[in-house]
């Protein structure tokens, strides 16, 4: 992992990345460098949907949450990202055995930063774009996050 | 359930919803009509991301999978719908026990299909509105969607 | 036009909501309300696109245009509205005499306001609903905004 | 202009680019290649809005435009391309003398294309990137659209 972040920060953000629902998706961070983070994941049989692609919804978790991720490399440590919104397009059908989405900061912010994520397929031809998005997050003070009031 | 449908396409769209991705995201079908798709999901732990609040990702995915369903309602029995891409909005951290969402067809065709979800968190106070989405789909006869060929 | 909103602010949003951009496509607000903001316009040659329809860019900026206003009903005097970004799903073509713009503010705030426009065709059978978008937008106080410095 | 599209289709999609709304917002082709288009516009005060900013409808209107034309390039003579949906996000203000919006192809279609738009406000220090927008269109065969019925 090459990159101008300091090692106690990518460990953080490595171990960070993996909590809740991502662990429960079993999502992996791959590679973290300053404005760019890339994750992966094996699919198994719970990652597809009623017609045995992999479910849409994977995709956009992980587009959403690694380019919350991406975002996350940029701020201040004491600053933590929420999503605004997203958009996703599915560019085809995914079935493979392996995703693998790379996201980039395509707009640095002190509150407004924008993602963009790219979703591949990993097929025996090779890796195949199944799913971009374009995601706004926003930079909070940890001070400021209080889930529950 | 009120509707329209015949009371067996009632049970295999209710059926059909939870198999894969979403039987393992605990998502459950709550009422189906003609154009309409609710559905629900009790909160656990691993719904939740690093910060407390509900993962953006199972909101969005819940959205999604939702507005798909709504719009199976209104295809023929031959028909499979996929998403062709959607767009959601976060609307305030959700932290509740419980997340409901509804969607409904904004525009009925033959070959896309435009849903709206929305999605309520469960507080004490009461329902409150945390995620809204736009979803495009493709509805596709079933001879031509062939996931590993 | 009934509304909570003091006459002269109503008065100042009208005048401003024509502007630039938004008076060379001949655009004209119709109902202000705190919250809610309504524009038409009667089309012209100018206003349709190779095929005959209204082009998707006029519907799509004045989806955009209320919205904002929308927004600018809810803020103090001294705030300025800015989009972040916005999506729109185009139902139908468009091709009547008029269309028709209705925005409403779903998720008020400080910094971050989340609006969602309508768009309709007013044809010889009725107004038919022809573009929904939902539009993000950011309060930004008049002396942050400085066009050329 | 290098390209593997005949002269005579390049020049088709240059004066068709022109028409209507876009004629009437000064839009301009610069360059076509199979699954690319590139347009520019002279900013005038027409363009801007209430700050003497460019209009964020103006850079939407071009990315769709741009995008819908790029997936012009892909089709058959006899096919023509709507617009399903876009989302657009606005990086930074754009308050330059001209923008240049550069549009690819990322996932070609008989049915569904996805393009990527990007627009670039042109300052005295150079290009700065003020806008992205991923846009899902429809070619449909020119016998099927009729815009009054």
């Amino acid at each position: 992992m090459k990159s101008s972040l300091p090692k106690e920060r990518i460990r953080f953000l490595a171990e960070d990345y993996v909590r809740g629902f991502i662990e429960y998706c079993q999502f992996e961070p791959e590679v973290i460098e300053r404005g760019y983070f890339q994750s992966g994941v094996i699919i198994r049989e719970h990652h597809r949907q009623q017609d045995g692609f992999i479910h849409a919804g994977v995709m956009a978790t992980m587009a959403d949450h690694t380019a919350g991720y991406a975002a996350f490399t940029t701020v201040p440590e004491d600053f933590q990202i929420l999503t605004i919104e997203f958009k996703v397009n599915f560019l085809r059908p995914a079935y493979g055995s392996r995703l693998v989405c790379r996201s980039r900061v395509i707009r640095e912010g002190t509150q407004i930063i924008i993602s963009e994520s790219e979703v591949f397929d990993r097929r025996e031809e090779g890796e195949v774009p199944v799913a971009k998005a374009l995601v706004t997050l926003m930079a909070v003070h940890k001070d400021k996050l209080s889930p529950k009031g």
